[in-house]
């Protein structure tokens, strides 16, 4: 087990009405001027947002609103962000939203507290400097951001997707009920728990050997996930398996998953220039077509691992032939995320073999040269990945 | 799944030499002086203490030491603790030890921060007032104490053991080296892993349905003890089962294990009367007896839940009789606490049937006249407990 450091302060409200919540728990740690975020029409249509308002009015918590944020969040918007912290004197951000609402909180939670342009922290990794504290309302679970180190922004500018982890940005209060998800569409479900799974993977399988504590508390969140998703999906007014996938997204990519490993987090930087050139194209589905590609082209490096995980997941008997039970577990895996109505190919995404060439130059720019933990890649090695992809 | 609140904030810093980032982990949160409290010689003959002090002086952080902590500690040398903090105007205590230690550090930092005396806290379970910070160095995996809201604490002129939970003396930092913990004799460390054990077992059984995402958590931790006991116990300085033990002991006692869910603990309860008594009764012997003669007595109110643990625990087949089932579950729970070396009645312990008379009204004044979870107790119930576990 390699040495780690690890911090997940996030006070969790988890349940029915865990957001009305909000405003007495914000009052009590000392917000008096919020930023309220969210992103598109249905954090106010489904009268969510007057919800957490009315809390915040309840409490005396003054507050400024801003809407807007696109899946795959601009820097734009982030920068808008900090100019109307630092005009309104905003001492809060309450993030009502998923993950791409949550990142773009976290990015101007960084920029309200620094004289430099935001962006810069995207270049810098910069950490150690403050930041402002974030309360989450948790609509769409996936990505983890409501409790994860990680924070992502694209700039379309620049052509670049990128991010960076900071300990200080993690959340400080995470309100999360299950009944805020029984609208989401099955796309998005789908895509959400694509995701959760891929935060899974990508700390599962990287150079350390077997850490037992962390690799089944690992497998017992596939597990989960995976019983769990077709019951949301056939049901998606359950209360259970709701409140299932949604816990599990923030168990998946909160750390303890990954403890004592290296992690790898490979598939991930291919994806992000997928949605780098195209910011329509949605996380969960880039790392359904990505993700199998990568388990391909890398699982001889140590396909004993792939077999263990296929016996662990999947309850795939061993055959005597370590290579093939591998691809046996590859092969379940395309299965779960095709069964969950994701695409298998790049083409189902609009990209196609001109576009790799596009990509690797931010690619590299993102990650250096050589990029991954489980197998080291270069260029050569993303070129043909994404070709397998296609 | 039930609605539930959780927060965490320990900062984990775990591995080789962790605990020589202390001294500069503690000046940058603030520390000017500290309590370094702990147990018997250990921590000095094995120049533990001599290497937390020097860490402490290098980063200017004054301090005052105060050793002496028991098995079952006890509210007098709290109560010294206190006046000290008081008067050394000490703003961090650092406990360096076990379970013992770390409670009687908790206890100190919630009297330092009141004016009454600080037993009042075990009668009122008082929360909300401010408590000192604690960093602990961890040398014996079992309680979990370095990561948990629980207390408890011996009061031998009243006859009690009791304790109380509050998320605000949750330690700020938890510093986590396997290797200090080669050198602990075979019966403590198989005495800490059947308490670490017993948490999940407490989380795992009660009066609310399914909870995959954090039942599936649980029995990934339950499987990793009980693969790591021998490997410890066979090999004492064989690092990573060390380090897994020594995470997972954390993990079991933290919260996430039972998030959802009532949990039970009338186990915990009937034990604490056993230590009450006799204060050298080791904690997770008294668990060993107790646990396997609890199950029997309370497993018929949900005996498919005894069996389906029996399947992912110990790959018990059922066998078409749920009941037999739940008794071969119980079976294998009691044989794997003996193949640790503990104990299997409270004869061993010194236990005999006039000392029940003499349990139940500490257990009434603890606990109430109805207690428990999975089963609900009257104390007519704990003396058949305790005289099936003879």
């Amino acid at each position: 087990m390699e040495n780690f450091e690890f911090v997940s302060p996030t006070h969790f409200v988890f349940g029915r009405a865990a957001e009305e919540q909000i405003g007495q728990k914000l009052a009590a740690a000392g917000a008096t001027k919020a930023l309220v975020h969210f992103g598109g029409k249905s954090a106010k249509a489904s009268g969510l947002l007057d919800r957490v308002c009315a809390a915040l009015d309840a409490a005396g918590i003054a507050y400024v609103e801003l809407g807007g944020v696109r899946p795959n969040p601009e820097i734009t918007l982030v920068r808008h962000g900090v100019d109307l912290c630092k005009r309104e004197n905003v001492d809060w951000i309450v993030a009502v939203g998923g993950g791409s609402v949550i990142d773009s909180a976290k990015a101007i939670a960084n920029g309200a507290c620094i004289e430099e342009d935001v962006w810069t922290l995207f270049e810098s990794k910069a950490t150690g400097h403050p930041t402002l504290p974030i309360a989450v309302v948790l609509t769409i679970p996936a990505a983890g951001s409501e409790a994860s180190k990680n924070v992502v922004i694209s700039n379309d500018a620049l052509g670049r997707k990128t991010g960076y982890a900071n300990n200080d940005h993690r959340p400080k209060f995470a309100f999360m009920n299950p009944e805020l998800t029984f609208t989401l569409p099955p796309f998005q479900t789908a895509a959400g728990i694509t995701d959760m799974y891929a935060h899974l993977l990508e700390r599962f399988f990287d150079d350390v050997e077997a850490v037992p504590v962390t690799d089944n508390l690992n497998l017992s969140l596939m597990k989960t996930v995976r019983a769990e998703a077709p019951r949301v999906l056939a049901d998606p007014e359950n209360y259970d398996a709701r409140a299932n996938i949604m816990w599990a997204g923030m168990l998946c990519h909160q750390g303890l998953a990954g403890v004592g490993r290296h992690e790898d987090w490979a598939t991930h930087a291919l994806e992000h220039e997928l949605s780098a050139l195209n910011p329509t194209i949605t996380h969960g589905a880039g790392l359904a077509v990505l993700f199998p590609a990568w388990m391909e082209y890398v699982c001889g490096e140590n396909p004993a691992r792939f077999a263990y995980y296929g016996a662990q997941v999947f309850g795939l008997a061993p055959t005597g032939d370590v290579m093939a039970d591998a691809f046996s577990a590859i092969d379940e895996t395309r299965s779960f995320f095709a069964s969950l109505g994701m695409p298998t190919a790049l083409a189902e995404l609009g990209i196609c073999e001109e576009d790799i060439e596009r990509m690797i130059p931010t690619l590299q720019a993102n990650k250096g040269a050589i990029f991954g933990s489980f197998k080291k890649l270069s260029m050569d090695d993303a070129r043909a990945i994404y070709r397998r992809a296609l």
